[in-house]
């Protein structure tokens, strides 16, 4: 290659990347609290009318935060500094404050409120923000900020926002060693090793994104997790953060090691029946609540991919959990825990093993334990069907544990918006009280009348610069608090709140990129798993595809064990004739699946092998099907690189060359899913791609020996 | 603890941390590169007086990169957006390009330019930059923003700048893992997994910082290097990085596994002396010249802390550098083989080990080598004598290897300004040619007469928003960059420079920051290694105190080995009377050291085992100076916390906050240091410490149990 040909390629490049001199480039810091200029002169005006006199009555730290987070809001929307006073005068036009400082509110709408819940109403030409609590103000200020954000009229609202569910979590698995599992945006934003005595800056904008959602918990540790975090060291560490999160509403929890009583107590066993380590328990409580007064609770990982748990002792989960829950109980902590079994002596379809170790103790579980169940039975693949758990523990409080980081969602080189993801589940019917128990209605509380609720997000937030690592990963975050508030919010209306703060307002590119947002995991499920295909990724890191793989130790671990391709066809028969998963849920639900020419085809291979000529319902093959979806994947993904590429106008530059550069990695990742799989089922089925398919230009060898070592996230 | 106290600290951590609304908060990433609008309105005035009409002739990706640093330079500067021409008019007052494009400077002038060195002269009223080429007219364009940045007048320049060095490296100790080896800023900057594909905006931000300050190579991974990086798949990612960074002058380099040939290149052996192990070499090197022409060579850490090498083969570290640089010197490659040696099986002082190896190999190695030689002999102490290799091979090209990164001199959590090391090193006299064989003068060629020369520093960069861990660690990365470009600039101006490019512009905090700089590196020796005092760091993580270790497998692995405290006194004998390393230097140099009543007493301990109860120079004996040096150090760290906290007037908020935290930790770490260290020696010395100074409130048994399992960098 000559030296001419490599400048003209570095030109083109510095041309694309470079922003104009004197124009912010947009660097994905401030995620979707930029609080950019208001561009449409009308409503500026509209707003500027409104917003003439401004109260924030109260000094408490929460409400202080709620008065920085309008005055710097204001300030970036309306281009103008606008005073915000402590005291209400008789000119005051905009009141955010508690129902003690707004007496304007009557005591039965604020009776609905609960503890989070908010106000935003104009009485008599006053805006008045109020709520129960500091943390409802804040809650309502930073929805009120979303109102001009998008562009909407503030002169009628009358807003009541409740959320739906008590406990809205994320939890991170972060190491203490700075290291993210199945982090693909850098290593973890906490600094372990500088606290207690550096506040990173950061921290503070943390705990600001979460509150703008309504997040108001993280487990700030791996769920495989280092009894060292509850050291006295590790403790003060924590304590700063909580002095940081507390502000906006943000309870810690920490992972609790099963064997901690061994590893720092000095035991000799873990056994929850054995009165030290209860003791040892108690002890620990204590000390924490001492120095944390309002610590949230343990979470635990038991038994389950090597970490330790109950079952060491030849108890029950429900012994660990009680246990804990009993050392946490005084101070109102609580225990969740996590029914992701995974135990290497369970020779039985994989799918079935956490119902079946969990159901049998529904019931046993003390009442500030909430049972912590995967939104799947698998492993939070592209698509599956609602874990069978829900609706089947009608007397235990189960909480949903959805996927933010995209573990086998594309990791950080792919934009898939995960709102349908979750929606999908939560709208499932388990129909364990009849029609309409959807999942959402099991977490919830409602079908089961449970209290306490929750939904926890596997986070995607690490130390890049965006957070996220994809610019479009920070919409995860976002839709995951948004649902976790209110679950009946439409992924559309996420999705466009999310692009009108993140990145533009111009409604024909709004409506340009919600769509391709909308598409984005029917997408990756049709160039990745489709038809119901899952788990056939790279062994351990989970990048890429490899569906050859058969030698690993435990057969579970294999993509062959969950596709099952052979001579005959394709799919794991998981029906009465197979190994008859599909029984653990409610006949009812049953129905959608259990019959191979019925069966929704979505999930088809998930729960039938197929013959490779068996008939779909559009009169194709299963093969040509199966050809034809990845081809209409990979094409798709070319697609949303066109729309990006149209919208230069709209979107600040940098973030456009970000994006921009990440979907054509994300199709040529597309392209090769779509032809290792493809080129590797074909063993199976003896037939080739249909000839007006473009055939791939690499052989399944060629694929096979791709090697990634230092892929991120192990 | 009650709420109230939490809820009262947590407000006062918001109230100091929290910035004004509209001001924009520095968060460190701009680096020196701010380019905030001057604020003295007559320098406003007489800049934009001068440049009125601005022409940067030439298309090169190079010449149009100092177009937009000069746009986006004077946009900030000056606030004012001024158009930058490509072609020269009757009224331009300002050309930056190479002497084609500016016939006005002398063909004797350019003749002293050599191919970095730049012109910065007004010539009947046209400011003109100029240079033999575009790298020059980069490096010119740079040099004339800080002049602009640091206040300076610009109608009466006339500038030769010419470089003393040729190669000015950082060595990245960065992992593929994307950890960092001795790194305390988070993860690398280079995301491997993401590349060739994505072109992180940093990765240009990186690029400029460089050329700002006149680097020109970066070796990008850890010099206990992994092959892989040498295979097809990876030499396409360095490639789309050489494509990034050759706009601005950088070359890339790789540290090469010595056992590659084995690991990647199925052979059975890797000795340089085979002849299938010379040309699968050479078959590398052409493949990496095929895809990357101007790839700069290969770092090569061989036979030290168990990285292979030619000993493994009973071949010489030359036979080993040789045969690499036979396989680059086609293409103008170079090798640079470092001299930092460290073998299990060498039984004398560690001091002398280097020495001993390499001496007797001067003049063996082929002209495209360069030997890599640390600043001192034992490992980036905050203080030691120059490595006696210096001045020792008069026949071998030696670069020297200084650490930016703050392995052994506070990490990211402390305050130190490296320039005085650098140049108390680049200062000493080695006297190998009479008075005035500095180091500085063995390095640059001049002494012994080579063409071929460099300095390296190993990288203090890493992925947080700030770059460097610690605002101040800027400083390192800045004035390292400034003294390869020319060791005769102060440690003084280097540091004002900085500081009124990053910092302020107020001439008062100037001088007190500068004079803050200015002695922090001699606060740090005194409070952790005073009067000559080494390792006694904790072992792996090297963080904190830990003088009483004494069990590691290798003697010269632990802090007793190098203190040697017992009840007689306490230093390490390097005389003539002990393990004689002082004989490595030349007799002159010896004349500093060899007597311990005359020696210098800032490394009376590092070359003699010394009486308890010696009589220093000021009259003190040993123990009692040793106490007060370590008292002196922790409050002269209380005085800079002092200072730093006078001037909330003139540093940005943010970074106000950083740094004090930061500073508070220091302090705390340097009273550890002062009473980890104190109480161990004492238990040899049996003194007391002096009265007069408050005495610990840990007792040694405290100290000695503090663990940091996760302590970064190991």
């Amino acid at each position: 290659m000559s030296m001419p040909l490599i400048i003209r390629q570095t030109i083109a490049l510095f041309l694309f990347s470079f922003v104009a001199p004197g124009v912010k480039a947009e660097n994905g810091y401030d995620l979707w609290m930029r609080y950019n200029k208001v561009t449409d002169n009308n409503l500026l005006l509209h707003y500027k009318k409104q917003l003439t006199s401004l109260a924030v009555p109260g000094t408490s730290a929460t409400l202080q935060a709620a008065k920085r987070e309008l005055e710097n809001g204001l300030y970036g929307l309306l281009n103008t500094r606008i005073p915000i006073k402590q005291s209400i005068s008789a000119n005051t036009s905009f009141i955010a404050g508690t129902s003690v400082a707004s007496p304007v509110i009557s005591k039965e709408e604020l009776g609905k409120l609960g503890s989070d819940g908010f106000i935003i109403k104009n009485y008599t030409g006053i805006l008045t923000i109020t709520a129960n609590n500091d943390i409802g103000v804040l809650y309502g200020v930073f929805h009120f900020l979303k109102l001009l954000q998008t562009g909407k009229k503030i002169d009628s609202l009358n807003i009541i926002s409740i959320p739906k569910l008590q406990l809205r979590l994320l939890n991170h698995w972060d190491n203490l060693n700075n290291t993210v599992e199945r982090g693909y945006a850098g290593g973890s934003i906490l600094n372990w090793h500088k606290l207690p005595g550096y506040i990173d800056k950061r921290y503070i904008d943390y705990a600001r994104a979460n509150a703008s959602i309504g997040i108001n918990g993280a487990v700030l540790n791996n769920v495989n997790s280092n009894a060292a975090v509850l050291t006295p060291a590790y403790l003060q560490k924590v304590k700063a953060l909580a002095n940081v999160f507390r502000v906006y509403g943000l309870k810690v929890y920490l992972s609790a090691r099963f064997s901690a009583p061994i590893e720092i107590g000095g035991l000799t066993t873990a056994d929850p029946l054995d009165a030290t380590v209860q003791q040892w328990w108690k002890q620990k409580a204590t000390e924490i609540y001492s120095i944390i007064p309002d610590f949230g609770g343990f979470l635990v990982k038991a038994n389950s991919e090597g970490q330790p748990g109950p079952q060491d002792y030849q108890r029950t989960h429900a012994d660990g959990a009680n246990m804990l829950a009993e050392a946490v109980a005084p101070y109102n902590g609580i225990v969740i825990w996590r029914a992701f079994v995974y135990a290497a002596e369970n020779p039985v379809d994989r799918h079935k093993q956490a119902y079946d170790d969990f159901v049998p103790l529904d019931g046993k579980f003390r009442p500030n334990v909430l049972v912590q169940v995967k939104n799947g039975a698998i492993d939070f693949m592209p698509r599956e069907p609602f874990h069978p758990i829900f609706g089947a523990m009608p007397n235990t409080a189960l909480m949903m544990e959805f996927q933010i980081t995209q573990e086998y969602t594309g990791q950080s080189t792919s934009l898939v918006y995960l709102a349908p993801l979750y929606k999908e589940v939560l709208n499932s019917d388990t129909y364990s009280k009849g029609k309409g128990s959807t999942v959402a209605r099991i977490i919830d509380g409602s079908t089961d009348n449970h209290t306490l609720t929750g939904m926890a997000g596997v986070s995607n937030i690490g130390s890049d610069i965006n957070w996220c690592g994809h610019p479009f990963a920070q919409a995860n975050w976002y839709a995951f608090g948004r649902l976790c508030w209110d679950y009946d919010l439409s992924s559309e209306n996420i999705a466009e709140e999310w692009i009108r703060m993140t990145l533009t307002n111009n409604m024909n590119a709004v409506q340009k990129v919600r769509d391709m947002m909308l598409a984005s995991r029917e997408v990756l499920v049709t160039y990745m798993n489709p038809l119901g295909l899952h788990h056939i990724m790279g062994t351990g890191h989970h990048y890429g595809p490899a569906p050859w793989v058969k030698e690993l130790k435990r057969p579970e671990w294999n993509p062959v064990y969950y596709h099952k391709a052979d001579s005959t066809g394709i799919g794991f028969n998981r029906t009465v004739s197979g190994s008859n998963a599909i029984a653990q849920y409610a006949a009812a639900a049953q129905t959608q699946w259990k019959d191979m020419n019925t069966c929704d085809e979505k999930l088809l291979l998930w729960f039938h092998h197929v013959p490779w000529n068996h008939t779909m319902k559009n009169g194709q093959t299963l093969w040509n099907e199966l050809c034809h979806q990845y081809y209409d994947g990979a094409d798709k993904v070319k697609q949303m690189q066109q729309t990006w590429n149209s919208l230069q106008q709209s979107i600040d530059a940098e973030q456009l060359n970000v994006v921009a550069q990440l979907l054509k990695i994300q199709h040529e990742e597309a392209v090769w899913w779509r032809n290792a799989c493809l080129l590797y089922f074909q063993t199976f089925s003896k037939q080739p791609i249909p000839a007006t398919l473009e055939q791939p230009d690499k052989t399944l060898e060629y694929y096979k020996r791709l090697q990634f070592p230092f892929a991120p996230g192990n």
